[in-house]
């Protein structure tokens, strides 16, 4: 591990964005949202995912021009993005201005994104709006990747389907950031490639028994990552999931009765002003009082008090803006790398 | 345990109401909302509600007048309702049918709501706006009751913090009706009033412990309600429940800040026109298919195959339709005497 100065590696990120086809703005967006994604801590879905993006922006799956973007607003507050694999972080970053600029008018406004390449850390985007005392949400599935089962069955039928939602607070503003899954497919995976084990029972292989062995995801007949609530609860990770499924894929119009294959993601962006309905200042007096209530509570143990969604992370970052990001020495080299691979292998890229 | 014709429930309950204070809208709405509770099978959160309804009607804590609802529309879009503890389910399906008509013009509605009184089974509102093609939202929490804790912490800060959505589909819509923590207060109270244990560890001690026992949450030190997830995910349940929070308290502008007491419900109600995004007959394509990939999946336990949320509480409500609903003898009776104990007492209630 080297310690990465995050305007730089935004910046190499940019121009490696930029070569590969993505137009200047593309690949800006891009860069800071992964970047971003790194400095809240969230390491499996920062810079590392460049590689991917790099592959599929060379290859041709991934969009790189903004140009293909299209948007029909439906009314003022409501909006369809049909992305065409556009890379995911400069379509959830144009739906979440789109939504801004509706709820600064209105209270409320809400895109529907379908095709979007893939979005990267959900949390990343958080940030400026809650900063501007707006609750920004971020919803998301893959369409073309099935991972987890429905409760009580047995084959993968969905995605891990995340849900983001920024909480704005005076003390302590609250990035939420959490799958409807116990555990999400870059965690089976990197704990696969470690070859160790999962903290917890988050697997239910093929047989139908809670694992803690990533192993069994992989086995014959293949398993599947539980639900939020495992067996006990998992009916309620189960109808969360389903939720966020149709509020991104089934909302959009594109999903798996498509059978779409390739990195993609669909996407639900909302924002909403506190100002439209309570009020600005009463909001922040309700959840300055809840976070202090919680933070104030008895730990359960003494050495792990009580942390707010996203504390972890914002600490996190700030200690990273100012001594580096801690990633693997070559991460940019690997990076180039890539790109270079790929180049020489798909010459007809770019069209 | 006797079978009651629905409609005759219906009525009787209407006719309490309006004894005891309600206007005739409030006194239906309410009746309505309650024996559809029952109907989905929801028996905790059905009926069994109107004796406390009642009490704190003639008590003068909740109110039956439809004039006290003070609805501030700040946008087409958007409204904040305070609904000086109005009967809870006259206020969600006002708040609904407001959002219903922003819906169909703008594609979204939203309104927050202040203190509603206690708002009865979500699921319950959800059918006719499903069956319109629509997707309905329902949040709530009451701030004046907290029996969860945050994840890591021992004293309780909030509540289960429910979550309703429903999600229309042409062979099997969805009705999803899901608490934030692993089970509600509800059970607790129901089992330990049955002397018998929780299904699983779904309390944790004052001591820090998971315990399947429902004396642990009334001891000394106080137990509390495990979010979902638990002891090993509960960090996602803690976050959620934290998201409900804010989007009915905070963004009502009315919470624990304010130290209110008795029954009452901080709501957030949102209805969402698929029409104006992706569009209709795709959202419903979508869902069948997914439904579909579920039903089809291999169960786990071939005595159990999966089921989605609504299903058993659709069918129950075919069931209980035709053949009334399983209830006590005396229900109706306990209710009559609630109404005529608490008048006799409370003599200053109807001011």
């Amino acid at each position: 591990m080297t310690r990465h100065d995050a305007a730089t590696l935004r910046q190499t990120l940019e121009s490696l964005f930029a070569e590969a086809g993505a137009t200047p703005t593309v690949a800006e967006t891009t860069a800071h949202v992964l970047v971003e994604g790194d400095l809240l801590g969230h390491h499996t879905h920062g810079v590392k995912l460049a590689n991917g993006y790099l592959k599929d922006l060379i290859s041709g799956h991934a969009k790189g021009d903004d140009s293909v973007l299209e948007i029909h607003r439906t009314s003022p507050v409501a909006a369809l993005f049909d992305g065409h694999y556009l890379l995911g972080p400069y379509v959830v970053q144009r739906a979440l201005d789109h939504c801004r600029d509706a709820a600064s008018e209105f209270g409320i406004g809400m895109v529907s994104v379908k095709r979007a390449h893939h979005i990267a850390c959900l949390a990343a985007y958080l940030k400026p709006l809650v900063e501007a005392n707006l609750i920004p949400l971020v919803l998301s599935s893959d369409p073309a990747v099935a991972s987890v089962a429905p409760f009580g069955g047995l084959e993968r039928v969905y995605t891990p389907n995340p849900l983001a939602i920024g909480i704005p607070g005076r003390e302590q503003p609250m990035l939420i950031d959490v799958s409807m899954s116990t555990i999400t497919n870059g965690t089976v995976a990197k704990t696969r490639a470690a070859g160790g084990k999962l903290q917890h029972p988050a697997i239910l292989s093929g047989r139908g028994e809670a694992s803690d062995d990533p192993e069994d995801y992989f086995a014959e007949p293949p398993g599947s990552i539980l639900p939020l609530g495992e067996l006990a609860f998992g009916h309620k990770g189960f109808a969360l999931g389903l939720m966020v499924e149709a509020l991104t894929s089934a909302l959009a119009g594109f999903g798996r009765k498509d059978a779409p294959t390739g990195w993609g993601a669909s996407v639900m962006v909302m924002v909403i002003d506190p100002a439209r309905f309570g009020g600005t200042q009463a909001f922040l007096d309700e959840t300055d009082f809840v976070a202090r209530r919680c933070l104030d509570a008895t730990p359960r143990d003494s050495k792990n008090p009580v942390r707010l969604p996203g504390q972890t992370g914002l600490a996190c970052r700030k200690r990273y803006l100012a001594e580096g990001i801690p990633l693997p020495e070559d991460v940019v080299e690997a990076m180039r790398e890539a790109v270079s691979r790929s180049s020489l292998a798909g010459t007809t890229a770019f069209g």
